[in-house]
């Protein structure tokens, strides 16, 4: 199993993005094929009481890299993608990882 | 449903990671009570093609907060907590959060 983790830096405002996430983003994403499991969670803190990094992670589970590959290459997935731009404006950091 | 998510930062030597991670930091945190659900995975890329900023995550799901803070002041959660300075060279991120 493979996912890809997208980690949502703090952004300038939080409700702003909330909502565009809630109404469009997650919809967008809702139709990319072949997703085994798809998790958002939202940052709230540190152990050590620091300010974390992120403010919220979405994780999407696939079979395997070519599954995830082709998914992320149609066009729902292109258009899940480039809409990232529309509301994270805290940046975002993007990961492909294999699950132990 | 909460999570605590731990990244690991790129080790200095990943051979000796993976044997102390597996050989001693699983086992130790295998010991904490409570965990609703476990999954460590191994970085492997990111769709930009640039280098990824963690080597490792692992992620550990609680019912709730009170769970969470319970299960790590454990003397098993501390000596978990405790231990990942003896192995992640590449320093550690560690978030909680809680699951949409």
């Amino acid at each position: 199993m493979v996912k890809l983790v997208v980690m949502y830096g703090p952004p300038t405002d939080a409700a702003a993005f909330e909502e565009y996430y809630a109404s469009t983003h997650l919809p967008l994403a809702a139709k990319i094929e072949n997703v085994r499991q798809f998790e958002a969670s939202r940052v709230v803190g540190t152990p050590s009481g620091e300010a974390p990094p992120y403010y919220r992670m979405a994780e999407v589970w696939f079979d395997s890299h070519e599954v995830l590959q082709a998914a992320l290459a149609t066009p729902e997935g292109q258009a899940t993608t480039e809409d990232i731009a529309n509301f994270a404006t805290g940046g975002v950091t993007i990961v492909v990882s294999e699950v132990d």
